[in-house]
C-alpha cells in the first residue's frame, strides 16, 4: 500500500504509518511519477477535496495541460473527478471502488443500530429521496434535509456537514427532521462515493435530526461498528434504502 | 389604509405612521375582527413572515380552528400560505396582489440599471433558471447562486439572504457568481411575490456576486430607485428575464 495524501487536505496523523507522500492537488506530474514509482497499479480515491482556488493550484505542467483538457471551471464536481478518474486510467491504473475493498464499506438494505424510523420519519425519508433525486440528476448534491414534509435544507458545494450544521437553528417544534444522502446518477461510484461515519451521526444528533436515510449498497459507511454505538445511544436510526 | 403588523415580526417604524395594530399572528379572530372594524375590503399580504414555532403561537380559538383545517405541518410554505389566503377570501376580502398596487412594483423584462451580464454570468443565469423551476416544481424554494456553472447554493427554508450569506466564502476565483430567483410555478402571486430591495444587491455585492436575475412581471422589486441606484455604483447588473 502507498499514499498520495494531498497537501493542506489531510490530517498527517492518518498517513503517519504507512509508506506516503504528500503532495500539492495540483502536482499532477509528481503525483503520477510517485504512484509509479511505488509500483502503484490499483487506485483507490477516499476523502473529501476541498476544491483549490486557482492561485492557491499553482499548477505544474501536466496540471496544466489536465486542467486545460477538462476545462474544470464549468464542471460541477461529478464532471471535474470523473475527468480526473478517466486521466488516470488512461495513465494505465485501474480505478478501484473504496467500497469494494472495505470490508463491510457499503451496506445492505435494513437497519444499522435498534433505532427505526416511525412512520413521519417514512414519510420525510421518501420525501427526501424524491428531492435528492431532482437535485442530483441537476448534479446540484447529494443531501437533504426534510422535517415534517418541510425541506429545511439542500446541498450544494457546501457539503453535507454544512447542510447539517444550519438544520439545527432552522428546525421545527415537533418530530426532527431527517437526513438524506444518495448518490447523484451520473456519479462514478469508483471515484465519489456518498459517505457517513459516526461524526455525521453525531452532527445530526446536535441538529435535532432523528435520523440518517442512505442508499443500500451505494454509501460508503466509515467505522460501522463507531457508527451504530452512536446511533445506538444518541437514539438515531440509521437506515440503508434500496433506492433505483 | 389600515396595517395588521405581526408581533415580534415586524419594525415599528414602518407602521408608526398609519392607523395600524400589531397582533400575534396566531390570533386569527382578534385579526379578523381588527380587518372587518377598520371597514377593510382589499387585503395585501406582504412581506417575509418568519414561520413561528408551536409554543410561541398561543392559538386563540379560529387561530386552533384554522390550522387543524390546514394541517400546517405537512405544507410547504406555498401551502400555508395558500390555505392562509383561501379562508382569508371565505371571510368574505378580496385579496390584491401588492405588484398590482405599487407603481413600479413589478418589472417588464430588460436591465435595471446600467450594467449587464457577459456571456459567463449570461450562462450562469440560464442554468440558474433550469435549477430554480426544478426547485419551484418541489417546493423547495425560489432562490440559487450559480458562479461558473456550478451551484454555490440552493435556498431552502432558510430564505435568500441566509442563502447569499454562506455563498460568499464559498466562491471560486474568477467571474463572480449570480443570484437567480423566481417565483415557485404553484405560489399564488397575491400572497407570495418573490422580492429583491436595495438590500440585496448590498448583500450581493458584499458576497462577491456579480448580478441578480428575476422573472419579468413576477417579482417584486422595492424601492427601485435606490436598487438602480446601488447596483450601478456596485457594479453589479439586474436583469428581469421573460421566463415562462
Amino acid at each position: 500500500m502507498f499514499l498520495v495524501a494531498f497537501e493542506g487536505q489531510h490530517a498527517p496523523e492518518t498517513v503517519a504509518n504507512f509508506p506516503h507522500v504528500v503532495l500539492p492537488i495540483a502536482k499532477a506530474g509528481q503525483i503520477l511519477k510517485a504512484l509509479k514509482t511505488a509500483g502503484v497499479v490499483d487506485l483507490v480515491m477516499a476523502g473529501g477535496v476541498r476544491r483549490p482556488s486557482l492561485p492557491e493550484l499553482g499548477l505544474d505542467w501536466r496540471g496544466v495541460q489536465l486542467f486545460a483538457k477538462i476545462g474544470v471551471k464549468a464542471l460541477g464536481d461529478d464532471g471535474l473527478l470523473g475527468a480526473i478518474g478517466k486521466e488516470l486510467e488512461r495513465e494505465g491504473f485501474r480505478l478501484v471502488g473504496p467500497g469494494d475493498i472495505l470490508k463491510n464499506g457499503t451496506t445492505e438494505a435494513g437497519l444499522l443500530g435498534r433505532h427505526a424510523p416511525d412512520a413521519q420519519a417514512d414519510a420525510d425519508i421518501a420525501h427526501g429521496i424524491a428531492v435528492a433525486k431532482a437535485l442530483g440528476a441537476l448534479d446540484i448534491g447529494q443531501a437533504v434535509i426534510v422535517q415534517q414534509g418541510l425541506v429545511l435544507g439542500v446541498e450544494a458545494i457546501e457539503g453535507t456537514d454544512a447542510l447539517i450544521l444550519r438544520a439545527g437553528p432552522l428546525r421545527r417544534d415537533g418530530p426532527g427532521g431527517v437526513l438524506v444522502k444518495i448518490a447523484k446518477p451520473q456519479q462514478d461510484r469508483r471515484i465519489d462515493l456518498p459517505t457517513i461515519g459516526p461524526a455525521t451521526v453525531e452532527q445530526a444528533k446536535a441538529a435535532g435530526l432523528r435520523g440518517i436515510a442512505i442508499q443500500a449498497g451505494n454509501t460508503l459507511v466509515l467505522d460501522r461498528d463507531a457508527l451504530i454505538r452512536v446511533a445506538d445511544s444518541a437514539g438515531l436510526f440509521v437506515i440503508a434504502m434500496d433506492i433505483d
